[in-house]
């Protein structure tokens, strides 16, 4: 058994793909976590970590990890982790998240288990209570098992921008389009040659998970499972050439007609309880309204917060839903491999294992 | 004056930006139109046609216009022309089209007129009509005289995306949101700077235009103005990296709730003015229906019918307003130059210069 | 036995990715040859061939292939065809192009046998007479049995550059640094996460190619083999976020030290055998030298002469070999399908069996 | 007079395009200088700083610096200041340094002055000896007055790459080919229109900078002047649609043949005066090597060192000049902004200004 101040310890599924090089990266000098395994498909198994992922973030491969074996996901089930982060393809995740989770808590970025009923689908600031959908820790063990899952890249965006309109005004339509980076798509994701100078206004069973995935977050947890909210989403989901970073342009119908002051005032003053707990990935603000005239751009704005900052702008009336504006998301570190991660501290804070 | 079949002698102002550029292309070897005289900036009159342009076109300019010298405006002010075609800039076209407009017929890109009560906004599929709004040629002319406009490019997708449906359903709301080529911005436009590796979900007074001319071009022509059709239209535009050719995500709420069968067959049987009249630039398929599960792209599709035709797939409910669908249009083809000339050649059959 | 003047049956292995594509497209009406099957891998194998090919060619899939269904390779072997085109990956190509070739004549784009002293490596302006590797046909068929190999894209641009100057002067050394296309990839080829906002200085052995190839295209056939050219080069390879089109920078050591004016002419007075003899697919100006000013660019130039035309421009005098310059060549057109169509084309044309 | 520990006070010329940006980036918080003015040109003057710049740094502005009135470059002709970085146009520069070099060091980005006889042109790790040819500082100043100039973008990579070889081995003919950024070219610099899916294989003016500067920085301070090196350098230069980093494609023919592992120690352990001194903008490494098959990408690599390492990967045989190499360095740090505040601080700490 860990003591209250030990790390962590900690394993990564599907460590050489984009998101699993993201945890590699937030894991490095992590306060918490201590990295102790990687695993990764077949075709990896038995390389050094740095031999067997084609390593494409701009910091280099932390050393440690560089020189760690890279192992088979069944190698890792006989070991014993406090936490696994799984950045595995849904197909992967679907049997052997499972498997994990009930000898310790997954948290996970696969959209295997999203709509599980037992599963909370969980973006730290807008539905941190979902996690009492998990049992307290067994005797002896850190952190609860089970399964946490990470919603999907664009709709993480969506909800964090919504979360303080809701909190104050409440709605019932969403509109939104998504103009979607390829780091969203992984390794090797979309061909080059099918992106470049090009727009592909179609992303398989992106819109879906948009539209049913933003009722569970917002919706309410209740008697071990969530009650979703009632919101009709129409989603249009795109891909462009860029590297990272979603924009996404919404419209809502605000209950109240409220002020557009009123409107940026609600994004402004948000905070939530990741930052009132000081969670280590926790930004600073998880929300910038950046202007009406300023709208938020991928390259520009994706990083506010170390990427974990959603930025808005742009709040306009809309002729048919009545509010518009744009938002921005990091989908590979809030979107994916960062969210979990906060995710994971509020986990581990809300047991108690880690103060305020 | 010219005779029935001797071609009529054409003007272009602002010859050397991009959509000058295609003019100049599609005027090259014109059945109906002889190029007779280029006009540009004063930095650039005096010098051959091929040097004053930074030629980007991939087919090579015709030799006859690369050795053109390049003219200023006020150098064409005196000549006779039976046809201006306008590249100017909106800034500069305000003064300097009605100037012409006195004379002969000029057929504009820019936007400085678009929404004056006296000028046609045409669309030649989608409201041929409107060009009643001109007088009859004057004695001794060819052509009437005045200024006929062509909407901004991003317009133009929709209304012919929603021209058949127009007509089949009738519609009161429409949501559009826009991803737009770099050459919509022309030269020098957005430097690359700033696009690269990004999005700005911004476009100076692109979504006002959208909202304003959407109207107007499905309005009706009565009594020598336009009758604007009573149509909600929220836009939001938004600039991608891509060379040529918007996409558009758009819902509609169409009236009687027709079948998405019905929906497509309005498309697939649309033809239209221009080409039962057999215009030289009138595409044999003003719209291609790709499919349900077939989004049209910038790169593949863009190019379709010369550049003349709007591809559309994707055809959905829509949770909110009922149905959904995305379009493609090629920006400064059928949204610049190859638009107006073909609402040129549309006002020279209509005053019978030219059979069918 | 086909007579003289039916079309030649062909065939097309590995027809579903990028070269596939565009030998599809280029049989398309084609006047000597009938494209008669097309077989791809065991996973397209069954489907009809629109629903196995990614299709990204800007014109349309032609009507009677997008209805072929698609064979496997071995579902080939026993039917009888004139030609085969081959569009495999090398490492297919190795052992079932030799099969083929017993049979009938196997044009190849694949690397796997170019440097197989037994098949010629044709670039049909520059080494015409290396076909006569080829035995003539046997009784009863039309053409010669064996395989043609089109050389590198990159290689292919080169020796066209260097042709004239070979013949008119002489060189010992080149340097060359390429800036290629991911098309050059293949699909899915280049991951967008990986060549988007980079530059990936190193392509899997193309320098080597590059290298060893530009030897034996410049070579002498001479008692059934051919012995390379005497040439150092140096060649470094980058691949750039561009679509079609490699350009390359060249530098040069021509013998004579010849004026700079007499380097031009050697190019703008090439003309070679596919030109003399009027192959279907032989451009006009298989060499345009566009300007000491003017620098041949990927997107303006790629499609000059149908994507057969090499563009030159910018040659100067380079303090190390003499004369330097830059070239580019169409990848998947000049450097891929249409050379190989092309060098088709030629062998036809050579065993008499088209009139020039 | 300042006294030894007191800031600096600096003045930026041309602040507001994307060099000056990033010296308002690197300013702030510098230990050493404080920025007390910014200037650009008529046009932004008397506007605050955040209204005058389109802001394209990810790190927004610092607070009080945006909060500044742009001044005209008159207006600062007047005020007092130790040290003026210039980003200016080089045709402004031509006028302008020099009337400020009369009484402050100016350190400028721009070409103007570069080879001017009594300006030192200074890589600091590179040259540092070369700012022997400014003077003392006068009685009551606390820096010397004249200009040092920061060289071409591209030159500082290929000067930092060659430095340690130069040291261990010495060399006489140099053949670069470059493949470099948007952003070298400033706002709005290179149309998007021109750049996206191509290359553009021409910079003005810019192998001239290349194959001069060289030799200059690569030369002998003596007698007041420097002395060049001998070297034959051939440059070829190329735009790319890539955001920042020049990607440098570099033979040599390095003297006494040393062995492959010989020139790799001697980048490994290069180390230099800016290191030895630690001046604040110093990377720990200028120069890492990557490994015989990694090679340096531009999104990849371009920030190690925050942006003031250049890395080299590839190193292999040239059947040329013997040695072949690939260099990565980023162009507005490194290359620019960052460059030229390290020769800042250099030109400080020679003058005894700052303890090492």
């Amino acid at each position: 058994m860990t003591t209250r101040n030990e790390p962590l310890r900690a394993a990564i599924l599907g460590a050489t793909g984009t998101v699993g090089q993201r945890f590699v990266t937030l894991l490095a000098g992590h306060p918490w976590f201590e990295l102790t395994a990687v695993a990764a498909s077949e075709r990896s198994a038995g390389k050094l970590y740095r031999d067997a992922a084609t390593w494409i973030q701009t910091r280099p491969i932390d050393d440690a990890v560089a020189a760690m074996p890279v192992r088979t996901i069944d190698e890792l089930m006989d070991r014993d982790f406090d936490i696994v982060f799984s950045a595995l393809d849904a197909s992967v995740a679907r049997d052997v998240e499972p498997r994990f989770a009930r000898r310790c808590l997954v948290v996970t970025n696969a959209s295997a288990h999203r709509m599980d009923a037992d599963v909370p689908l969980v973006v730290p600031e807008v539905n941190p209570d979902h996690l009492s959908l998990l049992s307290p820790p067994e005797d002896g063990k850190a952190l609860p098992a089970g399964i946490v899952a990470n919603p999907n890249c664009s709709t993480i965006g969506l909800v964090l921008a919504l979360k303080p309109l809701a909190d104050a005004f409440g709605f019932e339509r969403i509109s939104v389009v998504t103009l979607q980076a390829v780091s969203g798509a992984g390794l090797p994701g979309i061909s080059s040659y099918q992106i470049l100078d090009n727009v592909i206004p179609w992303i398989s069973s992106e819109e879906e998970k948009l539209e049913i995935e933003t009722g569970k977050i917002l919706g309410r947890a209740a008697g071990g499972t969530i009650e979703p909210a009632e919101v009709a989403v129409s989603a249009q989901c795109n891909r462009v050439p860029v590297v990272d970073g979603h924009t996404l342009c919404i419209s809502v119908d605000l209950k109240g007609e409220p002020a557009m002051e009123d409107v940026r005032e609600a994004w402004r003053t948000f905070r939530a309880e990741p930052q009132e707990r000081g969670l280590p990935s926790a930004p600073a603000q998880p929300i910038v309204y950046l202007g009406d005239d300023e709208p938020p751009q991928a390259r520009v704005h994706r990083d506010l917060g170390h990427g974990m900052t959603t930025s808005i702008g742009r709040l306009r009336e809309c002729p048919i839903l009545g509010y518009r504006f744009v938002a921005l998301s990091h989908n590979t570190l809030r979107g994916a491999a960062g969210g979990a991660l906060l995710a994971a501290e509020l986990a581990v804070a809300r047991c108690g294992r880690r103060a305020a």
